[in-house]
């Protein structure tokens, strides 16, 4: 039988979800648990990959286990196994053909920033510091250019893996203040590497007077990543949410 | 001439603000940084202790020095030589009699929970887990009997000191709920040793039930700290502010 889980973690000391020959992944602790647990090797899938260092509030995964145990004792059971900067929050049983990257319909992001002109000890684990002055309306104006569908090329970073297709979507993106912080929260069926934090980047570099808004315009035009803003640091950055059709919500 | 300096800092790491034998203190830390600027001991006092553990996100302090530096120089190379978990956020030349721990009115303490079953990653550096279910309600009706004039001996833990007088005054306890945070906000001129944390301690053991709001009525005449809920965690706790008459604001 197949099972779905809400993961959160903490991504500080990870090297990222996905299982890789260095570093430890979020995905081989979780794994780990699963061989303690049911006493055999277990893969899980999970909805998508999260960089070094980038956290999750709800990241999704499915695997599948022959098991008499009730989902509650499994998810109490996995926690017990798993350190303190991982846990499974919601854990449930999903159809067979059930599959945590195919079936998720939309991802949100969230990027934390507070503007400050000295670094705050107590934001520098979650958020990233902006010096002042910031524009908020103007950031809000020019993130209405970037939803929608376009060649986010020049969006995102080069890696190992090359998509098929750089053409994604963006369907919403929330510039919230609250105190001293900006929250930009951003949404979309997929994402290439690295492209919310370049997307965020971006619009910093506008709201702080150092790109114009019509820099993006260009930056869909010619594919050059160099036009745009710089890629921020992965410890803003939190995969809040994976939406599906159906369960798990 | 004097200075005074508001400090925000990330007390995970430290034993506490006061300087100590064993153990890093927040306290060193910033004479320290004060040694390297101005080639010289200089003594601060702050506002008052917080314990090993405990944030601040405006600690107050008071130094002594002779320089022709601005503020705003000061400022920048205290900085520079301070580590990323304790940055100075303002100073100021204040008059030479003004005194950090003597003119302080009030401080504004917040303790950090949330309510959940499973322990969170993205939580636990900054705030302590309450299993549900918390009657919120409960802990404001209750909180009205604590804020005033009281012998809080019985909210206190007691150490090597022992103040001349166990009498406190608490002018306002706010308990503010925030998607599934519950952040409790406590302001008076001054705290026993683990004074906010008994109080809060005792308050969620009143919302979960497991004391009757009559305690703390027997625990103001008693003072018999074993009538009251647990002292809670100090990674919860944060000095928010100190408020003077007059400047440093």
């Amino acid at each position: 039988m197949r099972f779905a889980m809400i993961i959160e973690y903490d991504g500080t000391d990870y090297s990222g979800w996905q299982r890789q020959k260095n570093g430890i992944s979020v995905q081989q602790k979780i794994e780990e648990a699963l061989e303690k647990l049911f006493i055999k090797k277990i893969t899980i899938v999970g909805s998508g990959r999260t960089d070094k260092g980038v956290h999750a509030e709800g990241q999704v995964a499915h695997f599948d286990a022959e098991t008499d145990l009730s989902e509650f004792k499994i998810k109490g059971s996995l926690n017990f196994f798993l350190p303190e900067d991982i846990k499974i929050r919601e854990i449930k049983k999903v159809a067979d053909d059930f599959h945590a990257q195919f079936d998720a319909k939309s991802k949100i992001y969230v990027f934390n920033t507070y503007i400050s002109r000295v670094k705050s000890p107590l934001k520098s684990r979650y958020y990233v510091q902006i010096i002042p002055p910031l524009d908020i309306e103007l950031m809000r104006e020019s993130a209405k250019q970037i939803v929608g569908k376009h060649d986010f090329s020049s969006f995102s970073v080069k890696n190992g893996d090359t998509p098929s297709t750089t053409i994604r979507q963006i369907s919403r993106i929330d510039i919230i203040e609250k105190g001293d912080t900006v929250i930009f929260e951003v949404e979309g069926p997929g994402f290439l590497y690295k492209m919310v934090r370049s997307i965020v980047g971006t619009l910093i570099w506008i709201g702080r007077g150092k790109l114009s808004p019509d820099c993006i315009e260009r930056m869909f035009s010619s594919g050059d990543r160099a036009l745009g803003g710089k890629t921020l640091a992965a410890n803003g950055l939190v995969l809040k949410r994976v939406i599906y059709a159906e369960a798990p919500k």
